[in-house]
């Protein structure tokens, strides 16, 4: 028995995804997977997600919003959705082009214009722009970061959900 | 000096967001905000995201995907960040309407195919639909709870990110 080392690299797992992407290419449908999430109302504007067997979420808006301020608000969790998803891709592809990483950090920032959401005009409630600086300390050149870049560009679950219309169906039970 | 109950039907600090309508009545500019999220990867597919002076959210990866399974996963992320803003949505809007509500629940789930996250495909990563099923016990007959529906949807900060395509950004530092 030999040890890879290419499985430890930047602590990946990365026979994990090869074992589901071979499964994945021998049967297509395992990769039509389902999430989900479950929000409770607490009163006022805090609320809490569950998801699977993990502590709930806690939600909640800043006071000139009209809340509590007890947690991050919706739209901030989705930034850090975004930017969590963005750094499994680097690690994910990093690991695959064999790229050391040794420090990963992505700031993001988006611009939101209240007036739809508080009902003082119609339109656009979401964010405007997204911005997202990655800031990447690694064993690699420009050019493999900038093609490392490329990739998680290409195929992140969260970017592309933002940066696409998804189509979105809200049903009253 | 009189007490308005309306002031605190929900629990809603009506006061604080009627101030802030007045506010940006006065000086729209004030309308315009920037939200932000830091996230530090952690190594393999750990990370957490800092928001203002919060405790960071951990994100990881379920293990058929490679990770730990330490906290739900960015996409779970977005589902819950969706369904906690419907919720602030609703208990806003209901507030408003004079509306009280005595339990409010979302129910999320969403659709992704891994081809391309995983690399055997070009395309779309993200989510190729969400539904959101809002379960609600108010004071209040189904037109009244229909109108509130219609108000939520045109003016949920998550929900328009997510239905319509939004510029992103993501550099390189």
């Amino acid at each position: 028995m030999t040890v890879d080392a290419s499985a430890f690299l930047n602590n990946v797992n990365i026979d994990a995804v090869g074992g589901l992407v071979g499964a994945i290419q021998a049967d297509p449908v395992k990769a039509q997977t389902t999430w989900a999430a479950h929000v409770t109302w607490k009163g006022a504007f805090a609320s809490e997600a569950s998801i699977r067997t993990f502590a709930p979420v806690p939600s909640d808006e800043p006071a000139a919003l009209g809340g509590a301020d007890g947690a991050p608000n919706p739209v901030e969790q989705l930034l850090a959705a975004l930017g969590n998803c963005l750094a499994v891709g680097y690690a994910a592809n990093a690991t695959i082009a064999g790229i050391q990483l040794n420090d990963l950090r992505v700031d993001l920032k988006g611009d939101i214009d209240l007036h739809v959401f508080l009902g003082l005009a119609e339109g656009h409630a979401g964010f405007e722009s997204i911005t997202a600086t990655v800031t990447i300390d690694a064993d690699a050149s420009p050019e493999q970061l900038e093609q490392l870049h490329a990739k998680v560009l290409a195929s992140s679950p969260v970017g592309h959900t933002v940066r696409n219309a998804v189509p979105l169906e809200v049903v009253l039970a």
